[in-house]
């Protein structure tokens, strides 16, 4: 794959996708949304087991990039939102466990990755921030996803002071997983993408769909769906090889 | 009450319900779950005023059986699945709290008993995991009440990785009420049900309903709910004589 | 502005609404509630940046007064809460943030206030309850506010116990903000609604509206309200002012 802007690995089991525009701090550019969307798809299509979203240089992500969208007509900017909401929507529906790797300040959409990420994994020199709500453009898009991991008040006091919270705060309130040291953050993501990765790999991508599609529903309806996807996958080879295995004491050996 | 699987006693107030299938981990069987229907219908149309769901030997639950799924078809795991969801919504709608006594692991299903609880004191001995992620059976419905106690990214890593967290996470992610060394759980359960069943029964019980009820709904609606109850139930015995004993500085006596 | 039971004071950008029945612990009786409507209409329609919300005398608020409600009857209680609740909704949806000052205990819909502003300092002195749950009138609907800051576990257990929380405890479940020794809470109050407030004022009036009703919908609306919302504000004065002062490394001045 030939991307200007995204930078793709793949070792072993793992595909990282780096965002690779340090000079303009990994701004959230149409062009870099593009490659990006593509980078996740491949990804999503392949046989990997997990992903790693990464960024190059000293910043994660500074989100979209005013230079984009100060002389932008609104059709244009909702071009840059709709393709946006595709990444994000994108990594919430590829079939893998995704994991952010923040190293660095990660504002605004560049927060709302993290949010997004099915998992996320800080340096201690990591900062989040929704920073919209200090200037003249509200973080409106950027609060769907980091609301939806942190409680109502923390929310409030991103959105309007537009402050940058540290890594520690972040793990406090549910933002990320794991901090660590920056010296250990590879190690981190790693471990915890490897813990993520075990099992059947379609039984993990039916989980995290069906994680994602109860949790925006009523708790009744939520049980209706799962219960009819956890009955029908009961029958599905990967269910079977488990329950053998483990009844057996073997090791199970996944198929799909 | 006769039942092969479920210990029911009686202390006072209190009914304590156990699971005793010590010898395959307090295993969900479609026997099992019906004996904690019948122990969880009985208790909760007494006179008692609170209810403790427990375990004996060495695990507090190991959620379903494998021997019984495995050679399961279809069918047969939708009915011990639409069984155990009959007993999660029988432990919200019993008008008593319900607290989980959690002395050591509780997984799967297991771990949505103690999730789907009002309430729960673990000893620090406990653990509790959703260990389907890890192999070949996603645990979909477990995670419909994890994930309603616990932020979306904690949600996630317990559900993808399979790990069991420590009591002391769990306190920390909102799992568990309290942590206490086990030799405390008893008088730690004994004391947290005591306070959680002062007052009128009658007002608790509608408490209850209504607190699950307007969870699920949108603020709106769920303010809309709240307050045709809380003006309704402004007339009843209870809410009079409550009222009545704190303006003359009285114990209040409870008739219902 | 002349009322009974409040009084508003305005320092530079910030109006303080201080509740005032001391004798009462600013119980909120309908007459109290009223001149809170009052007041917040008259600061939500002034050119204040920020809102505080206060109390006199030892307690922040002990909600509804029993005195009013004993021999009220079912239409009387009604117009009492439903005026009740036009004073939360009041408060999410003033344009200025409002931060609850709370220096001593807030019960009831006392605690519903704090849980309602979108951000709350508490002095260290301060206590959190919903005592309902131990008498014979529950706080059903305090609870609809007070469950939607912090965890189903943990709002089980102070609807259920009435038990009074300390501002640790409050500030680990993410009822409150921040909390400090009672001789800082002005200056700690100052500060947050001091950053809070800074940036365009019609920015953030838009994202305060916006955020709390993406908060209401399940995720993929949320998203296309939000979107929407973003894409339309782009075009703003301000996020022009914004993106321009940025570009041009110079501050921003804000027209609204």
């Amino acid at each position: 794959m030939n991307l200007d802007h995204v930078l793709v690995s793949r070792d072993a089991d793992f595909v990282t996708i780096t965002m690779n525009r340090p000079q303009r701090r990994n701004a959230l550019s149409l062009a870099h949304l593009r490659d990006l969307i593509e980078a996740f798809g491949a990804a999503g299509d392949s046989d990997a087991a997990g992903i790693i979203l990464a960024g190059a240089g000293p910043v994660f992500s500074a989100g979209h990039d005013f230079a984009d969208v100060a002389e932008a007509d609104e059709s244009a900017v909702r071009t840059l939102l709709d393709t946006c909401l595709q990444l994000m929507e994108l990594i919430e529906s590829v079939p893998q466990p995704v994991v952010a790797r923040v190293h660095g300040l990660a504002t605004a959409a560049g927060c709302q990755l993290v949010a997004t990420c099915d998992l996320a994994v800080a340096a201690d020199s990591a900062g989040f921030a929704a920073p919209g709500g200090k200037g003249g453009w509200f973080c409106h898009t950027p609060m769907v996803a980091i609301a939806r991991n942190i409680g109502r008040k923390r929310a409030a006091e991103l959105a309007y002071t537009g402050d940058t919270i540290t890594a520690a705060q972040a793990l406090e309130w549910g933002l990320v997983n794991r901090v660590v040291p920056a010296a250990d953050l590879d190690a981190a993501v790693a471990d915890l993408l490897g813990r993520a990765t075990r099992g059947s790999r379609s039984s993990k991508a039916l989980g995290k769909r069906t994680l994602y599609q109860q949790l925006s529903l009523p708790q009744a309806e939520a049980y209706r769906l799962a219960t009819k996807v956890m009955a029908e996958s009961s029958q599905s080879a990967a269910a079977r090889e488990g329950m053998s295995a483990f009844l057996s004491k073997r090791q199970p050996k996944w198929s799909d």
